[in-house]
């Protein structure tokens, strides 16, 4: 089975607006080609267009946070939302920020946790202590 | 409205079981007494004991993540998953452990960001790329 | 803060396609009122109807799961989406039906468990067993 | 990887029951042939019924709002929820009733756009304004 | 209970920069003031702008789809995600664009209908059609 | 399209840690190999060793649910979660335990019910009734 869509805009295929995104992401992030992510939401060219200069924004280095940080709190909200392609490209982006399988295995186990401790405190209907008012 | 539960054990009414995790808690984390999360699960001690017992393995320091990345991964997961007790205790914890409001705003930014690609992935149905997979 | 609509349609206030809707509900279930559910979606009569007809066959006795078990399973599901009012809800119909507090804990480690390994299923892009195919 | 279940019912071999609802679907829909969700969700002859029943009533013609918008409103929730088939399934038919490729990137932007602020809102933990109460 | 967070930044405490997108909002939505959701966010001034502009550009009229229909697919996604402030404020908005009573209880009911739809796909794990590929 | 991840730790490659988790798994369960699931989260020895202390507990006979009900739990909250693998693996654990077809159709219909449920009562903002307080 496959259910995904092959209807995915190529860089020779895209019109100038989509190519000038499509340059964009390869120049920012030093790569010959962009995932099918951007190929795919390149079917809106305002969607691309927006969500690409959202992620470059948001992903940029010399924030508080670290890149690899960024990277692990992305996976661990896909993982979340049991989205398959979004853990693959996010771990894959991980690694090579430096994401070690030490670092991967104490996320996940992280992951795990608060889903479960999630579920929990719905179940038991647990009401909020007064000091985090 | 509340829908909370008042069925709380308390550290004076619980079982010897119970008042032994209530101890591990407190002195692991140096405080003087527990949230209403480990009082609304008592409600079942081996439930407590497992938890506990898991959560105390997880956020242990010494691991490849530094105690306040895994408190934001925490909190990641727990605003994704609209639990809000999970996220008012876990940025409490988070704030102790240096969490700052810069820190604050660039995780919760990629939250969001991973909420909406997780679904424009998920509608735009896009294939995973080779070297994913 | 409160999040909830008071607009609930009161009996007094109804029209004869919702009463007869309300004095089924009330009948079938031998009380002598109705749940602000059934008195919200009182404001879409067909939505009440079919929402009313459906949990009355699904519910009823007689099948191959047991009512009680039936309402575990309807918490379980309720706790891992953070539906305050429907564990509250439902909660209250387990325990008239028999749910004892060591079901509860039971049940409730079940569902933090399932979310836990649900996560760590997506994270660790675990591949489908050939004897599961 | 497939996690799908080959256990579909075909027509040929279906009950009397399983039979009228698909001819029912066939003729409503003016379609040769059901779904596999149909054949589905046929092993269990009550929810098939059910689960038509409640479908053909909502999404009939006629209503406040016009078959396009339902069907735009089915792939939202879909695509929040990550289910492959029904986001698939979906834009089939909302294509059939007329959605271009500019409705349907209209609706995405919304449906990640409302996937981040629900994320955010969770987080940042924001009050209820007054008018909202 | 509340777990809400009292740190909104009010217009006169804003910075420049904060002030700046308050008034857009205000001025776009020709209101005398902005809800506690760009007050809360703007705890981080690059999520706020970043967020408006998207929302501004998402929600503008003139596109493929009508501003009521938006309001709908909004309040759709945030039902789903049980976040209780966003169907309180787009269900707001959505009756200032001219939602009747008639057109919610028809979305509410694609909404319900969808989410039970998409969980029997996944329990029932149904392959996809071949013309669906 | 495949998202999962090859990398799977095999008995044959196993720590001594990791065998004995899996020596454990198979005579609890009295089988001669161990699931995928327990391959993949091998990676991470200390997750394997949580998780399967943990599961061994929870499902344990001799507590207050059967065996039977708590496998229908698992796929329930796996099913809501659109856990492809989750609900593939625990249905045939549930086979194995004695449920029938009948018995897997009343609980996705509660399944699908209860999501549905859950999603009115978020759109329509059902506030809690006294007696659930």
């Amino acid at each position: 089975m496959t259910a995904t869509n092959p209807n995915l805009i190529e860089y020779i295929d895209a019109s100038p607006e989509v190519k000038a995104v499509f340059d964009d992401i390869m120049s920012t992030r030093k790569v010959d080609s962009v995932n099918n992510f951007w190929k795919a939401i390149a079917r809106d060219p305002a969607t691309l267009r927006r969500t690409w200069e959202s992620i470059k924004q948001i992903m940029a280095p010399g924030g508080a946070l670290d890149p690899l940080t960024k990277e692990l709190i992305y996976i661990a909200v896909s993982a979340t939302n049991q989205c398959a392609y979004c853990v693959a490209s996010h771990s894959s982006s991980a690694r090579k920020k430096g994401m070690t399988e030490e670092m991967f295995g104490e996320m996940m186990a992280i992951v795990g946790m608060a889903n479960e401790t999630n579920a929990l405190v719905s179940g038991y209907r647990v009401a909020l202590d007064e000091q985090f008012k």
